[in-house]
């Protein structure tokens, strides 16, 4: 490695985010141990980082908490990625997120402690602040009141990474994300349309009532955003807000899909303010901590949408491999 | 059962805060399930109550969901109070308070799911706002950087409760308590200096720099708020600050002490500005929410410490049964 290079282990290596950042990671000259159980990680997204001389991949889940540990010697930053991204189900299977999200980043910091590991970063949600009365949310929002068992499981592994720094002398970088878009996205509302469109280009069914607001972030923003608050901010707990500094609502996007791909199908409300149970219907985040570092996104909402529009005609083996 | 009388399980029915709840719902004519695993429990906290033909006691942990469900049926309201108390050793074993706190909460939650039971009460702790930068701290101040262990726990069960609730429909109540003190404690620093008292009445260590202050409830008073609050609070998810409107040094508490027990022991400090790892050096927390339904402390802070010694002068036997 050339001075200046580090040893990351990234948890979802094989995930949207993990991928894309592995790969960012490797061209500009570092180290990376990848670790995924392709639980939802795909093949292909690490193939060409297994042409890398730098990366070496761990098959193994982060609730085995032996072979993280194992795994982790050497590394100097951990990059903990490997989430439930379900984040609908929930309700239908009420431990998951407990498991994958709050345990799992359990592992991760323990896995740490005895390796002597001191630097993690972190990808929670926007979701963490609940239905805030607050928007755009800063991230000294009130104490939020949790209204999902996904927002309710990445909030404790925050307060877990948190005390484990304050315990530990750890170095923490904790992103509270909106919804990513991007290549490799893999779920979510762009996926879920364009799968729709293809099986029956006459119809579109949409959860609540399409007037939900989002604001979405494309990953190369996103990726551009952690990697600059891990080399300049320097507390000892960061957090900071990833997101877009508009937002679009559901049906915005459906127009934008459906004109790129020149249908005009009959729209279907499933109806109600929002898509499911725990579903916020305006995440919307206060970007000005990160913005102060110096970061600004470089892409649009509608061209994050358009890019993964792209992505998803061009790659139509993701819609079988998600099914 | 009269009109009006419900059927509470209790967690933690021979703890300190459990049993002495346990007693006030039986002479006040309810039901109830006691539930402890008797690791801090004490047998002689649920003497009177066994006598009680209105109490049923079962002998589990509350990380055994399969016992917790079958103990659960055909109660109204669950009391959460089951805990890991020692919350100064969560540096030592950093997964205990994930499993006795968060997993335990989780699995009270997916019980009661299970059960059919929807009202949950349950015993968080100031130290849920880390190191506040706002005192008296209010319900919704800034999101907190957790700073121990036991809090970050103690806040990703309390998301868990929030998040059943807009899930699942629960009412719940989470009470955000202050150190609480009286008959039966059996941890903390009166327990600590008498017990040291005891052994040594020339000298007293003191962790910390005794300059630490805290605003002690005592625990009659604790369970009027909790029984007002049930009572009369009616959002989906009710929190509550529970503490006193004053505060105290610890220096005030062993003049106090060491006033009533007639000493004047050498006091030998170790220094610091907080007592561990994790302690934060000034809980005070802002009770204006749970002072507008009309309650307010009816013993001062000196009155409960005096309490709380005079109970440990007449129980020697809890001074062996804790060491």
């Amino acid at each position: 490695m050339q001075e200046g290079q580090l040893r990351y282990l990234v948890t979802g290596c094989a995930g949207f985010i993990g991928s894309t950042l592995t790969q960012r990671l490797l061209a500009t000259g570092h180290s990376v141990v990848g670790y995924d159980n392709f639980s939802t990680g795909q093949e292909d997204f690490v193939r060409s980082a297994r042409q890398h001389a730098n990366f070496h991949l761990v098959r193994a889940d982060v609730l085995d908490l032996k072979t993280l540990s194992d795994s982790m010697a050497g590394s100097e930053l951990i990059f903990h990625l490997a989430a439930n991204a379900d984040v609908r189900f929930g309700v239908e299977h009420p431990r998951r997120d407990l498991e994958q999200n709050t345990i799992a980043t359990h592992n991760v910091l323990e896995a740490m402690r005895r390796n002597g590991i001191d630097r993690i970063a972190f990808s929670s949600s926007g979701s963490v602040y609940g239905e805030s009365s607050i928007a755009p949310t800063p991230e000294d929002a009130p104490f939020p009141v949790q209204t999902s068992l996904y927002g309710a499981s990445k909030a404790a592994a925050e307060g877990l990474i948190a005390a484990y720094s304050a315990a530990f002398g750890f170095q923490a970088y904790i992103f509270r994300l909106v919804s990513i878009l991007g290549e490799r996205y893999t779920h979510g509302h762009v996926f879920d349309f364009y799968r729709q469109l293809m099986a029956d280009p006459g119809r579109l069914y949409v959860l609540g009532n399409g007037r939900q607001r989002k604001s979405y972030l494309y990953v190369g923003d996103c990726i551009d955003a952690m990697l600059l608050a891990i080399e300049r901010a320097n507390d000892r707990v960061n957090v900071f807000n990833l997101g877009h500094d508009g937002f679009c609502e559901v049906n915005d996007s459906i127009r934008w899909i459906c004109a790129a791909l020149g249908l005009r199908p009959e729209i279907v409300y499933s109806g109600g303010d929002r898509g499911w149970v725990g579903d916020s219907p305006f995440i919307f985040l206060d970007t000005h901590r990160i913005r102060a570092l110096g970061w600004k996104p470089k892409r649009s909402i509608q061209q994050g949408v358009l890019a993964t529009l792209e992505y998803l005609r061009s790659n139509p083996w993701l819609l079988a491999a998600r099914q």
